[in-house]
C-alpha cells in the first residue's frame, strides 16, 4: 500500500529552471528530487512506477527556497529517517531534505497550503555580498526604507494583484490576500517579507521592483495604490531579480 | 609622494590557488588586486610601477576570509573612499574591500600583526548545508565536543608546534602561541575558533583535522598533549580540507 510523505526542501536555485520538472530540461529541483525517488523504489521493490512529487507552488528559475514543501505517494517499506538519509546522500548538494515524515493519506502539498511567507534581498553598502552573493540582489542606490513601508501599507490586505501578476491572459482569479509586508534593514541588507494566502506568477518580485523604485524615489507611496487600483501590470515597477528571492515557509 | 593604505579584504577562496600571486597563475586573490590597483594607478598618472600588496600573511587555496589585512603604497591623490569604490567595482564579486584607510608610513600588514583568529566550521546533520556548502567541511559522523575541548586544553599556550606544520624542513622556529581555541557547536554547525600570535603553514587545518580525530573517538584528549611533544608531524591527524577555514580577523 502506498504511504504519502509530507517533505520541507532547502534548495540554491541558482543552477536550476525552476521548481516544475518538464520533458526535456534535466535542471529541475522537482526532477532531480523525482530522480532520486524513482531510483530509491526500484532498488526496493524493482517496480518502474514513476513518482509524482507535488509541491506546494512552483518556484522559478533560479529562486531559492528554505522551506518549500512537497508530498509524494511511495510504495515503500523503508523508515521516514531512512528515506530523508537517502535522498540527501544522492541529491546533489545544492538540494537537501530537511525534514520528511509520513503524512495522511489526504494531505497535499498544494491545496492544503494555508499561507506562504517569501523573503526578497537586496544589498547596499560600500563593499560586497561576497559570501551570499548569489542570494541576494545589490543595489546601485540606497532606497528609503520609510516610503517603502508607507507604499506596502497599501498592499496588505483582500486585492485583485493583477498589476502585479506576469501572466496577462491568467483566467482564474487574480485575488489575493496579503497579510503582511516587513522591510527591515540590516547593515546593508535591506529584506522585505511577504506573508499571504498565495501568491501569482512573479508577483513577490514585482511587488519587490516596485516597493524598490518607491524607495529609489522614482515613485510615490501613493502611487502603489493607484497601480493596484489600475489593475494594469504595465503601470507597476520592474521585476526584480530571482536571485534575491527565497520560499521561506508554508503553512498548513 | 606615495601613501600607505591599510585595506581589510574579505573573498570566497573557492576559485582561487591561494592569497599569493604567483608567475603564470593567474587565479590568486593578491594578483586580482594588484591588477585592480595598477590599473588604477596607470589611468590616474599614465605610470606603470608595479603595485606590490603586503598581506597579513598568505591563505591556501580554497581558503576564505572576512578579514584578511593588507597595506600598500600608492602614488595617489585619490581619497580613500574613491580607491574602495574603485577597487569594489573592478574586483570579482567573490573579492571585496570591506574597508580601505591611509596608513601612517610604516604601518606594514604582516611585521606589525599581533595576532590572528581563524574560524574552521564543519557540519553534521540529517540536512546539508545547502546555501553555505562552500564554507564548511561534512562530517559523516557527530563528533564528540567535550572531548574536542579537553584535547584543545594540551595546545593552549607557547609550544612548539612542528607536530602540526606541513613543511617539515622549516628552518625558522616553529614556536607559536595559541592564546585560545573556542569549539562550539551551533545546531547542525561545529565551529573552531583558534587565536594565537601567529600559525605555520596548514597549522589551522592540522590542528582541526587532529581535533576531529579525538572528537570521532580515534584519539584520546591526552594523546594531542603526546603529538605536541613528539614534534612529529607524521602523528598528528589529516589536514583538514581548507574550505571549512576562514581567516577572520588580524590584530594590530
Amino acid at each position: 500500500m502506498k504511504r504519502n510523505f509530507k517533505m520541507t526542501i532547502r534548495y540554491d536555485g541558482t543552477r536550476y529552471q525552476g521548481w516544475e520538472s518538464q520533458p526535456g530540461v534535466e535542471m529541475t529541483i522537482q526532477g532531480k528530487i523525482e530522480k532520486v525517488l524513482s531510483r530509491m523504489i526500484e532498488e526496493e521493490s524493482s517496480s518502474e512506477e514513476p513518482v509524482k512529487l507535488m509541491a506546494s507552488g512552483r518556484t522559478d528559475a533560479g529562486v531559492h527556497a528554505l522551506g518549500q514543501v512537497a508530498n509524494v505517494h511511495l510504495d515503500t517499506t523503508m523508515s521516514a529517517v531512512d528515506i530523508q538519509s537517502y535522498m540527501n546522500q544522492y541529491l546533489p548538494e545544492d538540494i537537501a531534505i530537511e525534514d520528511l515524515k509520513d503524512a495522511s493519506e489526504r494531505f497535499h502539498a498544494r491545496y492544503n497550503a494555508l499561507g506562504k511567507t517569501y523573503r526578497y534581498t537586496c544589498y547596499y553598502g560600500d563593499s560586497k555580498p561576497v559570501f551570499d552573493r548569489k542570494y541576494v540582489t545589490v543595489l546601485d542606490q540606497q532606497p528609503d526604507i520609510k516610503k517603502m513601508r508607507q507604499a506596502a501599507e497599501y498592499l496588505i490586505g483582500t486585492h485583485d494583484f493583477k498589476s502585479f501578476c506576469a501572466n496577462p491572459r491568467m483566467r482564474k482569479s487574480t485575488v489575493r490576500c496579503v497579510d503582511s509586508i516587513e522591510i527591515e534593514k540590516d547593515g546593508p541588507y535591506i529584506r522585505m517579507y511577504f506573508h499571504g494566502n498565495g501568491f501569482l506568477q512573479n508577483m513577490v518580485r514585482i511587488l519587490s521592483g516596485t516597493l524598490l523604485e518607491v524607495g529609489f524615489g522614482n515613485m510615490t507611496p501613493q502611487r502603489v495604490g493607484e497601480i493596484l487600483e489600475a489593475k494594469d501590470r504595465k503601470l507597476a515597477g520592474p521585476t526584480a531579480k530571482a536571485q534575491g528571492l527565497c520560499l521561506m515557509q508554508v503553512d498548513y
